[in-house]
């Protein structure tokens, strides 16, 4: 088994996986990112959003997307998982949960003191697999979104 | 009324601003974060969290702590809100939602597709503020989170 960080060739593949899971989340046409921007994000100058890939036979089978979050309690800096995503035919084998160790081996390694994701609500084989690895789900909060013309309207400098 | 990117001579007064949400959301002990180390993340080299002051009088009474966060699907950068506050005695004036709005600012000028932050359930002032300006609540999802003992154990490598 081997989870590596991402290189640029990677890119196309990355970005398969991440149209498979949105058609997993019933949100078949919400990917509008393309190869370019996503090369651009994960390997241009100074990125801020970092992929790990799990291989199989030279085919990358699995991704986990993710960035740097920071607490202001903790005084440290932790990681957000965007998205991990497990080609279904290698489920089973273990590469979910080795893309997740190999973030949280990162977490230890710099001293970052949490590591989070977001699930679906109705994913509880997910849910139950996340617990099973000591996570703990955030009940007491809902995550609030401004986007599309809510955010520019938002973002208008009034007088 | 003055919004503008926090300078390292604010740490203090953020940090007790922090300290004081802290005591709003019920967890007065949580707060793990000192001086020094708040310095260094929001002032150190290449920092990855960054903070918004309100001042009234040459007094910080507001803050916004903000990260970027991605989305895979937009294929966009965007702007996670970590704390929102503004002291109890400096309400009513506009100083929360000027603070979001230079957030927005940065979001539509960047081309940052979302605005996003996480509000605790029972806070409906804060709900009702946040829908009003055309936020939505994401109820469809859970935020999971790893931390301690269980962060450490899952961070190990195995054979």
């Amino acid at each position: 088994m081997s989870i590596r960080s991402a290189k640029p060739a990677d890119v196309p593949a990355i970005l398969q996986l991440i149209k498979d899971l949105a058609v997993y989340e019933k949100a078949p046409d919400a990917v509008k990112s393309t190869e370019e921007n996503l090369r651009v994000a994960l390997f241009g100058e100074e990125p801020k959003v970092f992929a790990h890939v799990a291989e199989d036979g030279g085919k990358i089978v699995g991704i986990a997307i993710w960035f740097l979050n920071y607490s202001t309690w903790m005084g440290t800096h932790g990681i957000y998982l965007e998205d991990l995503y497990v080609d279904p035919e290698f489920r089973g084998k273990g590469y979910g949960i080795a893309l997740l160790k190999s973030l949280a081996k990162i977490c230890v390694e710099r001293g970052y003191s949490r590591l989070q994701w977001w699930v679906l609500d109705w994913n509880e084989p997910s849910i139950n697999f996340y617990k099973s690895l000591g996570a703990v789900p955030m009940d007491e909060w809902t995550v609030f979104r401004v986007d599309g013309q809510a955010l520019q309207n938002l973002g208008k400098v009034t007088a």
